[in-house]
């Protein structure tokens, strides 16, 4: 049985290219005690992943990724043969493999089965019923606590988190929603498609002054999903008590220099709030939270966006596209 | 009745030096209704007032400091005459009157009773029974949420507020308390004298070894009284889920330029919070803050240590000195 599989060529300087990657086939090895092999179905791409690409980079979660091994990325995928009492043939599962189109999961390698009682696509599990819309669920809830009618400003609003962000906080009665996109036209998708009251594009002129037009009430919710040179200008607009849920940096994963905002002053004027969060601290309420996320999804108030891209092969050009803000929301590869 | 007055005589350049005040002496006006006159005794010098000194710098608090008129500042004082049936003659308040001997308080301005309950000297209730020990009390437990056995670190530890939060660190129990200071004398005095259990010069060496050195388990609280250029070092040290109570920030109120910390994305990877506060939004809870802060003063775990100045005329020279960092204690002058 061939397997596809995707190598980290070289590491990546600052933004990753498709030339850090390279794709070969192998054949696929007869699993051992404790293994399973898995046929993997959608892979995920995840800016975060990024973190692990660097020399040395190994941190208490993972060690650093390899050269010449296959790039480790976020997978749903159904077993095919199991030596694993907790892994049984025909279940689909979600956890860290490879971008490859077969995996075995070693016993030490954490897979968790999607709900079937929600009947929804593999797929979904690693967009708005994943860690993605869970970030964008318990980043709103818990460390924004997002209040009906107040304004919610979102960074990356078109990306994977962010288009969530926009959807999660309209279902929950923010009163304006605001996101920030690089491109005209992912401005006009987010306005027309996904439900942005208001958009504003970056990379076109005056920030702090297209903030004060879209916002005039004031910022209340600023949810950063991508850290960086927005929260300047934002910060001069945020209102008393302002909340800032802080959730992933890519504009960090590929920072050689730069430098922060300088005006974090703002933050005392303001009693404002500016905090980091991993999602999995509220892994005990996933379920519940599912729960209410698969609801607005069969109401049609939340829509699982996709920039979709076929083959394994692909993976190397999706993960460059992801840091080039090129998607319109979740990139995903069906393998 | 001759008043001593100190003018704003020109608005500060970055941080403010002596010259911008300028000393000169007027005939005290009688009181009309609704007025009472002051003679004031103490006069605290607070970074946060060089904020109302610049042009158009007005805000919903208050409006900027005009020019060739006394300066504004927070003052301790006897009343000697009174047209206001909510002061009555002899009674000693605190309140923001102005650089001078005499103030006369109109009837819109607050100023507050000293709790007599306490038999505490005035000047307490600009030092540690006032807002720069409320400021420390309730950054440490309201927004700090400093734990027995947890390590705390302290910037601008040899100012008003960073001495006070010091010793009430260690009166409520952390494992270890540090400070940042701008000369080997005062880290001496804060180790020697104050009970800091480390501290750190900044001025001197590597700051970002040195935090390493002096919190071997990492930072759970930083209490930052100063903002700048500290955050970023103080940032790549804080342990999972570290609090960042944010009081007041010096080096911003004398920026001109500058940038703040590149690696914010530290919050995300600890799931740390930066939280600016202004004391007075526990104002109903005051009155149980100095009880408590009154107990620790009277069993010896909480002194006042004041930098005191004598004469009005000296208040353009401690300001100066507030902002060059040469102060022990809290900055005071004696009227």
């Amino acid at each position: 049985m061939i397997n596809t599989q995707v190598l980290l060529a070289r590491r990546p300087q600052g933004k990753p290219v498709a030339e850090d990657f390279r794709v070969v086939e192998n054949e696929v090895r007869p699993i051992r005690e404790g293994e399973a092999l898995m046929e993997n179905q959608f892979i995920s791409l995840d800016a975060g992943f990024r973190n692990w690409m660097d020399e040395g980079a190994g941190d208490d979660v993972l060690p650093a990724m390899a050269l010449e091994e296959p790039v480790m990325g976020l997978v749903a995928g159904k077993v095919l043969e199991s030596n694993r009492d907790d892994m049984r043939v025909g279940e689909v599962l979600v956890g860290r493999l490879f971008w490859e189109t077969y995996s075995i999961a070693g016993p030490g390698d954490l897979l968790t089965p999607i709900q079937e009682k929600y009947k929804l696509s593999a797929n979904l599990f690693l967009g708005v019923m994943g860690d993605t819309g869970l970030s964008a669920y318990f980043g709103l809830i818990r460390v924004g606590n997002l209040k009906p009618g107040e304004t919610l400003l979102v960074s990356a609003a078109g990306g994977a988190v962010g288009n969530a962000a926009g959807q999660i906080g309209k279902a929950l009665g923010a009163g304006r929603v605001v996101g920030f996109a690089g491109s005209d036209d992912k401005c006009r998708w987010l306005e027309n498609e996904v439900g942005y009251d208001a958009t504003i594009n970056y990379k076109a002129g005056d920030v702090d002054a297209a903030i004060a037009r879209a916002c005039p009430d004031g910022v209340d919710v600023y949810f950063d999903n991508v850290g960086g040179d927005l929260l300047e200008p934002v910060l001069n607009h945020i209102n008393y008590q302002a909340r800032i849920p802080f959730c992933g940096a890519v504009a960090d994963y590929t920072a050689t220099e730069g430098s922060g905002p300088s005006n974090l002053f703002r933050l005392v004027a303001d009693c404002g709030r500016l905090e980091g969060f991993m999602t999995h601290y509220w892994m005990d309420d996933y379920e519940a939270a599912r729960d209410v996320l698969a609801g607005w999804l069969s109401d049609g108030s939340l829509k699982n966006y996709e920039a979709r891209y076929q083959g394994v092969e692909k993976c190397g050009q999706a993960f460059e596209d992801l840091f080039e803000g090129g998607n319109f929301g979740k990139a995903i590869v069906e393998v």
